[in-house]
Order: structure tokens, then C-alpha cells, then sequence
């Protein structure tokens, strides 16, 4: 059982801190987003989540004493069971951050610590498109491409907590450089500035796409936002490179398709929000490119918490995690 | 409780009907292979699999009364739960068989039936290279390439028995064609034909190549076998695609690594008998294409049983689900 009436999560970004409290159901009361600044290391930035979760309480009207536990999703990679978090990109200065410690030490709360795709797919499972799915893959398409699996209703972490790396399956041998160094990983083709480099490079072909002059004719001003508006005003080359989206995410997803045999693919993150312009022409491939039994309960759908999804995803950790303890006499 | 002192097991495929009777461990007492036949159709092959059985059991001296239940191997695709087997290349006729109803209704006895790749991971996991393991990858390289994939101990199946299709990831989407009609799978790339289609493509280059004098100059008789000793005797050709073989499976494996994130990834069949001098090369593509933390526990290794994998799997599932059983008053 657990002592406290609230549980607390914290999902931390790279530029954002997003911290949220929550009944013992689960149900938002009070949510805060504050700057990581993560420039100023890893000490820094665990005062500004103490900060924020501070901050979110009183806006909830609870005191740190009532709550009873603290989730928090960081970027991989991670050790999930010792809450040690390892060096990663967007936050410098990171190297093997005992993490759970220190908020431990600084909340007074127990702490848990979990890959943020693992969590949002955790907040899918209990508030959004995967409720009553026991077996999904959540894939957030974004700056980079990340995924949580969800198989008998439980994350799925591997080993090591690093399955559901989607974004760096290889899919073209051949294809471009990708920031982990690596050739034709998913990310380098279908991630947001995978998306914009293409439609950047089409503007020598042509350059009197509706592209440009959404972005007020300032090639490195292109967004995924202008590419997907271009397309839907009937612009060639936003088409084309809407439709080569499509093609990379759906061959992605089959080939999770073929190692899990999931019911349900979520498909979240920034680029997802476009929504059924981009997941009608992606079930079209994936279709195209599974067997028919492996797709017969196969469903494609887009998240619908958006950037809830990590926070809920950290309070739902927490309040799974307190519920396995023993209760206390 | 299981009642009878024996188990028996069936491995179904396109060319034999592999049959074992083992003891309530799991130690195998007779096994028998006999052709399958498989152009008389379903009724026919079903019949043979039933007279395997009885010699099977007439080999080991054990009466069909004692034996307990029978497990069954097939190819996919299938429904496991109702003992189903849809419609399968090597099988012609087969559509929808009732397999696990025909098998009972013949030999009056429980039976179970499940995806050969599956009990192949299943038999290594308990006999072979998997024992001690419970998070593991086991990739069939062979005519085709198949997998089984065991998580918390236990077959990962899938919604509807179709996960580890390893073969079907796609990992160059500007590949050859498949037998299964898309571009660029693992197996079109890595499997015992494309290995061979491959090296006799380069005779063109290298006419001398001894693979050539090794298939006593007949193009059309090269095998697998041919290539990896040619490689050993340090022909140019035959390096180069053992090279190229190492590459397209590492990357397949790096895909599943990416998306399990497992602790071992088990190489058997035809291909993966070859061991070390395809695993060496393999392991070093799989330790350059994923992050330090994916592989920090990770092996690959070779399979153990050989043909033995498939009917050990077989009895271990009739064992496993007769286990589940409530016992009888």
C-alpha cells in the first residue's frame, strides 16, 4: 500500500522540464513545464526538477508530504533498476547521473526512473489510444525516433533497458550518415529534419514550391509544419516527399511488425500530430509490405496525449511501482 | 498432472516428418525422420505424421497409451491456440488444416501445435545454446530465414502467431525482390539461395574462382557449402560474398537488437552450421551498427540440436502446456 494521496511525475527533455501531480487514480490536478537549461549540467538541472515538482504541488495545493511517490522519464541511455542515468546527447555533462539518488535525497520521495518513450507508451496504455491494448508499440516521430513497447500490459525494457531503439533499425544499406554514424537507420529518412533536409534538397528541382513561400522564402526556415500544408495545397515536391515519409516510416513499422506481431502501432511525437495525412499513405505500406496474418489484428493509430503522454506515463510508473512493495504494519 | 510416462513430438516440414519420443524430461528415447510427401496434400502428410508417430514409439518400446501428449511443428502461418495451419508454400493443398483436431482424433491423444521456428528457440533454450537464458533471438538461416523469439522465458508469439518473421525486415529498400514480392528482406539478402545467387552472379568477374572447382565447374551445382570453403582456401570471390553475408545478417540482427534489445541471438540451420567463420564477421557488423549500452550483455552464438531443435521444442511444449492443466480428481 502506499502512504501519500498523490503521486508525482517529472519528464525531463533536453530544453524542457515537465512536471505534472496526480490523484492516486491517475488524474491530472496541476501541470508546470519550466526551461531545463541543461547548459549548466546535471546538478543544475535536478535542482530545477526539485524546482518543478516544488512549483506543481503548490499549484495542485499539495504538500511534498502527502505524495506518496516521484516518476521520472529522462532520454536513454539508462539503468532503469539502479535509476542511473548514462551520458546522452541533449543533456551535456551527463555521465552516469545516479539520478534516482539525488531526488531521493532531495525529495524525500522514492523514485523511479524509466526511458520517457517506454513512459509515454506506459501513459498511451492507461489514458490514450492504447487502452484495453495489451501488446503495442508506441513510435514517436520527432527530432529523432524513439519507441516503447508494450507487450503483456508491462513496458518492455530488454536487458539493458534499450529495446524499442525503432529509430535506429537500418533500412536502406545504402542510404545517408545518421548521427549515431551509422547508414540508413529509419531516423536519418523519417524523422523531422530528415523530412525537412529532403524537401530542402528538392528545392533546386523546384524551386517554385509552395514549400518556400510558406516559410517566407527562407530555405532554412522550412518546417515539417510547411512541408505537410504544402502537401495538402497540392504542392509536387511536398508531395513527393510526404509520400517518401510514408514509405520510410511504413517499411519501419513493418519490420517491428515482423519481429513483434503487435495489435496496435502508435504513431506520436511532433511529426505524428499531422495525423491521417501522414498515417493513411503509412497504412498503405505497411499493408503492402506484411503478410496478410500478421496484419489481420493489426491496427495503425495516432497518440492522443500528446506531451502529456510522457508525465502520465512517469506518475503510472510510480504508482506501479509502489503498489508492487509489500505493505508496511 | 500429466497422465502417461512419455511425450512425443512431431517436426513438420516441407521435404520430412521428423519424430522423437523423449521421457517426461525431456531426454530423448527414439527419433525417426521419414518423407513427408507432401504432394498427396494434408490428409495424406497427416496420415504419415501418424505413422511416424507409431514407429517413433515402437523404436523407444513405449506403448501410444503412454504417451502423456504430443507436440507439433509447422510452418506458418497458424493459429497455435486452435492447433490451425493456414496455407504454406511447402505444404501444397494445405488451407486452413484443423491439424491439432486431425492428430487428436487419430491418435487419441492431447496435442499442441506451434511455429517450428519457435520450438527450435524453445528446444535451444532448454537443451541448447539458450539454456540459462530467458530473453533471447533464435534466427533459422536456411532456404529462408525464420525466428523464434523467447522473452521472460516464455515463446513471444505474437497477436496472431506471426511474430519473428526475421526473414521480412526489410533492410534495403532498394534491394532485390523477395520470394514474398517486396524488395530488400533479410532473406532475399542473407538466406542459403542469395548466398549462392550472389556468388554465381560474381563467376561473371571471376571466372577462375574456386568455388567453381569446388562444384566440379558446374555453375548451377554451386551450394552454400561450396562458398564457405572457398572462402576458407582464400578465394577472392568467396570472401567477398561471406563478407557480404556477414554484413546483411549482422544488420538484421542489429535491427531485432535494436527493437528487444535481447541478451543472445542464437544462429542455426543449414548457413549458421558454418559457425564461426560467418559468426566472427557477423558479431563484428553487429558491434559497429548498435550503441555500447545494446550490446553490453549481448552474445551471438550458434544453435546446439542442429535438426534436433524442432521435435526437442515439440515435446517441451506438449510438456509445458499439458503442465498448465488442471490436475484431474
Amino acid at each position: 500500500m502506499m502512504a501519500g494521496k498523490y503521486l508525482a511525475g517529472i519528464d525531463l527533455g533536453g530544453t524542457k522540464i515537465y512536471a505534472g501531480i496526480a490523484d492516486l487514480e491517475g488524474k491530472l490536478m496541476a501541470t508546470l513545464k519550466i526551461p531545463t537549461e541543461a547548459e549548466n549540467g546535471p546538478q543544475a538541472v535536478v535542482s530545477r526538477m526539485v524546482e518543478s515538482l516544488r512549483l506543481a504541488a503548490e499549484k495542485a495545493g499539495v504538500k511534498m508530504s502527502e505524495i506518496a511517490g516521484l516518476g521520472v522519464g529522462t532520454p536513454g541511455p539508462l539503468n532503469s533498476r539502479a535509476g542511473i542515468v548514462y551520458t546522452t546527447p541533449n543533456l551535456p555533462g551527463w555521465v552516469e547521473v545516479p539520478l534516482a539518488d539525488w531526488l531521493a535525497v532531495a525529495t524525500g520521495l522514492p523514485v523511479f526512473v524509466e526511458n520517457d518513450a517506454n513512459l509515454a507508451a506506459l501513459g498511451e496504455k492507461y489514458f490514450g489510444t492504447g487502452q484495453g491494448v495489451d501488446n503495442f508499440v508506441f513510435i514517436t516521430v520527432s527530432t529523432g525516433i524513439g519507441g516503447g513497447i508494450i507487450l503483456g500490459g508491462q513496458i518492455w525494457r530488454g536487458v539493458t533497458d534499450m529495446a524499442g531503439e525503432i529509430g535506429h533499425m537500418v533500412i536502406d544499406t545504402n542510404g545517408p550518415r545518421c548521427n549515431c554514424g551509422r547508414q540508413g537507420c529509419l531516423e536519418v529518412l523519417a524523422s523531422g529534419p530528415a523530412i525537412v533536409r529532403r524537401a530542402v534538397a528538392g528545392l533546386k528541382e523546384y524551386p517554385d514550391s509552395a514549400i518556400l513561400r510558406l516559410a517566407s522564402g527562407q530555405a532554412q526556415g522550412v518546417t515539417t509544419h510547411h512541408i505537410f500544408q504544402a502537401a495538402r495545397e497540392g504542392d509536387p515536391l511536398a508531395q513527393v516527399v510526404v509520400h517518401e515519409t510514408a514509405f520510410y516510416l511504413g517499411t519501419g513499422i513493418t519490420n517491428v511488425v515482423h519481429v513483434l506481431n503487435p495489435a496496435l502501432v502508435i504513431i506520436g511525437g511532433g511529426v505524428g500530430k499531422v495525423g491521417e495525412q501522414l498515417l493513411r499513405p503509412v497504412r498503405e505500406v505497411v499493408w503492402e509490405q506484411t503478410f496478410a496474418r500478421s496484419r489481420e489484428r493489426l491496427e495503425i493509430r495516432q497518440a492522443r496525449l500528446g506531451d502529456d503522454a510522457g508525465v502520465l506515463g512517469a506518475i503510472l510508473l510510480a504508482r506501479g511501482e509502489l503498489e508492487l512493495r509489500p505493505s508496511c504494519p
